[in-house]
């Protein structure tokens, strides 16, 4: 695709941000990538988000779009070649629906689970199970949430082929048991090899590391 | 519009349920309304909703749609005249992005400022009164969000125009500060003497009734 005035303002562990790239890679659509530093945020982003101050901004002809969910959608909507939702309404929002139960639920109960001890821990967990049994029910017998091709879901659900196991390690704690979820294990196997994702993603090391820096600033707190 | 097997399980004083039911009659679409008791939940609605178990439900040809602003976009996207969002990805992403702050901080926020007192009802006020400013400025100079014609963001916040009078009257409050958002009073009246919008809503002092009998229960555990 050709060169268009398009910007990804981003911070390179976010979850969030990685999905606008995940999608912008999808569609071919080259762009500026501008690393923020979120402990000490640039009046770009402040400027750019006032109303949250986080990251990501899809920044195209200088004009903002936030929330990632949103960018995605706007991302569909611009470049219309690779669909990422599905085409039909009622797919679409079967599509919408899982992702944004698994940003209200999903992301907050792993986080919670990473960050905390004892009975908040069980807690979270406890959420966190519960709601992977629904998203496993819903990838059973496909390759990926879209069907035989990687799409919106996949992208908003990337977080649990590989943030989530990040998180598991550094906070002691297991959601993904491959026993109970062998058709999310498959799915990770199938996201994470896409070539796409494959040639970007954080390195797991360094994203290792960092989870393990909050954790310990938050047990320190 | 011709008769389709649509129908919409909703409880009558619910602000979500009556953004579907709004945005249908402003495509002109016929529903069979199916009235739920949201005290005592159907065996209908566990079912048809088993993630979250609540109003809204739209019912279009035997598949629940749930999610009220979901449901607004797949209203759209099925019947494509009398279009709810804007033409352009920016403006779309634009009242996609107020309607989910609004459904996230501010429905919140006014619903703690009417059940609450003392140091909760002001956090809950003031998040209240600095989020409606940024709705004020969204709306100013504008007869409604959409423009000339109502849409979209209209029917996500329309529940400002009608509810939270309601409940700034039964907790005595008030965020609808006339001379700090005049732009949303004079939205409110458009909004209001829209037909569609004037015909279908709750009897005030019913809902007036049901706001009260809800905060002393809550006053009384």
């Amino acid at each position: 695709m050709g060169r268009e005035d398009v910007k990804v303002v981003s911070f390179w562990a976010s979850l969030f941000g990685r999905r606008v790239e995940w999608a912008l890679k999808l569609k071919g659509i080259q762009y500026e990538y501008i690393e923020e530093d979120i402990s000490n945020k640039s009046s770009l982003l402040l400027n750019l988000n006032p109303v949250h101050k986080k990251v990501p901004v899809l920044l195209h002809h200088q004009k903002p779009i936030i929330e990632s969910c949103l960018i995605l959608e706007y991302i569909d909507e611009t470049w219309m070649h690779n669909p990422l939702l599905p085409p039909q309404p009622h797919q679409k929002a079967l599509a919408r629906f899982w992702s944004k139960f698994a940003d209200e639920t999903m992301v907050d109960a792993a986080w919670m689970a990473m960050c905390f001890s004892g009975n908040e821990k069980e807690s979270a967990l406890k959420v966190g199970r519960e709601s992977m049994q629904r998203i496993e029910d819903e990838i059973r017998g496909k390759k990926f949430f879209g069907g035989d091709d990687i799409g919106y879901l996949d992208i908003a659900l990337g977080w649990i082929s590989y943030w989530l196991p990040v998180w598991e390690q550094v906070g002691s704690f297991q959601i993904l048991d491959p026993l109970k979820f062998p058709a999310i294990i498959a799915w990770i196997t199938n996201f994470l090899n896409h070539p796409v994702i494959t040639d970007s993603l954080p390195p797991r090391n360094e994203l290792l590391l960092y989870y393990q820096r909050i954790r310990s600033q938050l047990s320190s707190t």
